[in-house]
């Protein structure tokens, strides 16, 4: 019990640490003796001193023969910042519990096998569910060379993301409003269609932008996007990225590049719309982990016709349109070839329902 | 709390006679004495003895100085059966508990006033909520002259109920059909539009049709509906109400009524489909309380939009299709002006989402 105890707590510490160690994962880490915390630590920042090397760090020679506790396994190779293996060892701490090993090839086993034949007492696994799911963009990211991502829509009780004149603010009301917004600080990246860029303007904003400013993907094929939107002019544009997969138009290329905008490059599809796997996978290797698309339909029909949705979050409003926009568009399946899903326990979020689900 | 528990056994018992009783409604009594129950009964069947009545004819002499818990308050007029006040004063009852007040202007209160009068102890109210809602359709019936109306639609997540070759079965699992099984045997009537009746040839009938079996309401303007359909067919033809405004036809009317389907002739809406207010009003005078629609999207879409719906059933089912057949047809809303709903707490059945609300 004490010891899940212990690891919640670093796990509570990790998520301080969301949005400023991609494409690191958040960790975090607890240094207990005689049942009492003496220090702890999360990451803080990509490059920067690992949770557990920091916690060790702040307990000092109180750590003798204490049991340390972190998310995930320590790493044992030399990076940034020297391995974390070497630091617990010469710490002189004498058990550790990890919450779930580390995927990453350079780490994976090896950190945990450094420990035990240094003689301490190794145990993996604690809590591991909730340790893997609080950096399952980091273990896509290191898997599938893909980042993590979430679709999110919002829509009327009859499909619509919008009414028919295309107005789409507000569907739903001010809690999901809010979870929405508590949700943007948790990814790498918010992404929307150009389309919905060009119709609704957003900025994608977490709406306290004190902290953490995730970056922002535009999915404009043909670099149409107008120079006049939030994203190009703000000052976070330096955040932003526009994925197209026109090869022409290098003056508007230069342009945005030259207003601080990031171009990613990439391949069209059958369809002369981006190849959405491609972009993801170049948008990892810029280091995105975790992507949270707000639509629109085109780009959200893209993604779960070609299986590129880890998770789902639709909001059901109460309300009924009759005609609206569609939430995903740009395909047709018959009832036994539909895409499938599975859905969580549903709950209510102020009037709206949230129904929270992935691609079956 | 026993009084409550009591009452929760009448409730119970009403239940029993759900689909036998209409246009009356279910109504059950327990009669107790030193905290036991020495009787119980419900209303078995139109026109024959009420609940109250009956429990205190197998409770015999041994009524007398006991309670009775009834759901509804009991009549105090001659109707088919004598009054159930008097039953009551001549049984010796010591003490009466009501659910509700009757709204039947022939009862409401009346009956309550008779028992007072007699010296009898009167406590309404008790688990009123729960005897109200055992009830509602005859509630509704009463008050407003029309049947209450539940609008079950079964949508894809993104808001087809059928795929766009017109097919939907199954969109939804065992678990939601099952569900919608028990559902038809609340109702006095199963209710669809005729396109879907054309489409499915759907029996309508609960699963188990050794026991109740509820009408079926074809709601068919222009008296189109076809010979070969289930409906038209089966032994429970004479079940089977076609509601038709077109005033022509005569034969086809004739030919329906003489293979013992019942045919109500009603009034055009502007747009040539059946007024649904008027049809509603005119099922309401053949006895019919309450009705459970099941689509298709053009009833649903007229019926949400006359705001003759009562309860909203939807489940979404964890399928997405990209292109079908709209859930709610023939009207468009700016968002601002959307019909409203509110939901209850949303619940899983099986692998689909089952919502419960209402029109707002």
């Amino acid at each position: 019990m004490n010891d899940e105890k212990f690891m919640a707590r670093a796990i509570e510490l990790a998520q301080e640490g969301r949005g400023f160690t991609s494409p690191n994962p958040v960790v975090g880490a607890v240094v207990v003796k005689d049942d009492k915390v003496i220090s702890e630590a999360y990451h803080e920042k990509f490059g920067e001193l690992h949770a557990e090397a920091l916690a060790l760090k702040k307990a000092g020679p109180a750590a003798r023969d204490a049991t340390l506790y972190v998310t995930l396994e320590p790493c044992s190779h030399q990076g940034k910042t020297p391995p974390c293996t070497e630091a617990i060892i010469q710490a002189g701490i004498q058990k550790v519990f990890i919450g779930t090993r580390d995927p990453n090839p350079l780490v994976n086993g090896k950190g945990v096998t450094q420990l035990l034949e240094a003689g301490l007492d190794v145990f993996t696994g604690l809590l591991e569910t909730e340790c893997l799911e609080l950096n399952r963009g980091f273990f896509k990211h290191i898997r599938s060379k893909r980042p993590w991502v979430t679709l999110k829509l919002a829509l009327s009780t009859d499909g619509y993301i919008a009414d028919s004149q295309g107005k789409s603010q507000w569907i739903t009301g001010q809690e999901a409003r809010e979870f929405v917004h508590q949700q943007r600080k948790q990814y790498d990246a918010i992404m929307v269609g150009v389309g919905t860029a060009m119709k609704d303007d957003p900025s994608l904003l977490p709406k306290d932008t004190s902290g953490y400013i995730p970056n922002r993907i535009i999915i404009d094929e043909a670099l149409t996007i107008p120079y006049r939107l939030k994203v190009v002019n703000d000052d976070y544009r330096n955040k932003t990225i526009v994925v197209a997969s026109s090869h022409e138009k290098e003056k508007k290329r230069e342009e945005l590049q030259k207003r601080k905008l990031k171009v990613v490059q990439t391949e069209a599809d059958d369809f002369g719309w981006v190849n959405l796997d491609k972009a993801l996978e170049q948008l990892a290797k810029e280091g995105i982990t975790s992507i949270y698309c707000e639509g629109g339909g085109q780009l959200a029909g893209s993604l779960v016709q070609a299986g590129l949705v880890d998770e789902l979050q639709i909001f059901i409003a109460p309300k009924i349109l009759g005609e609206g926009i569609f939430g995903f568009s740009g395909f047709m399946k018959t009832l036994d070839k539909a895409i499938q899903l599975e859905w969580d326990e549903p709950r209510k979020l102020g009037p709206d329902i949230l129904l929270i689900g992935r691609l079956k």
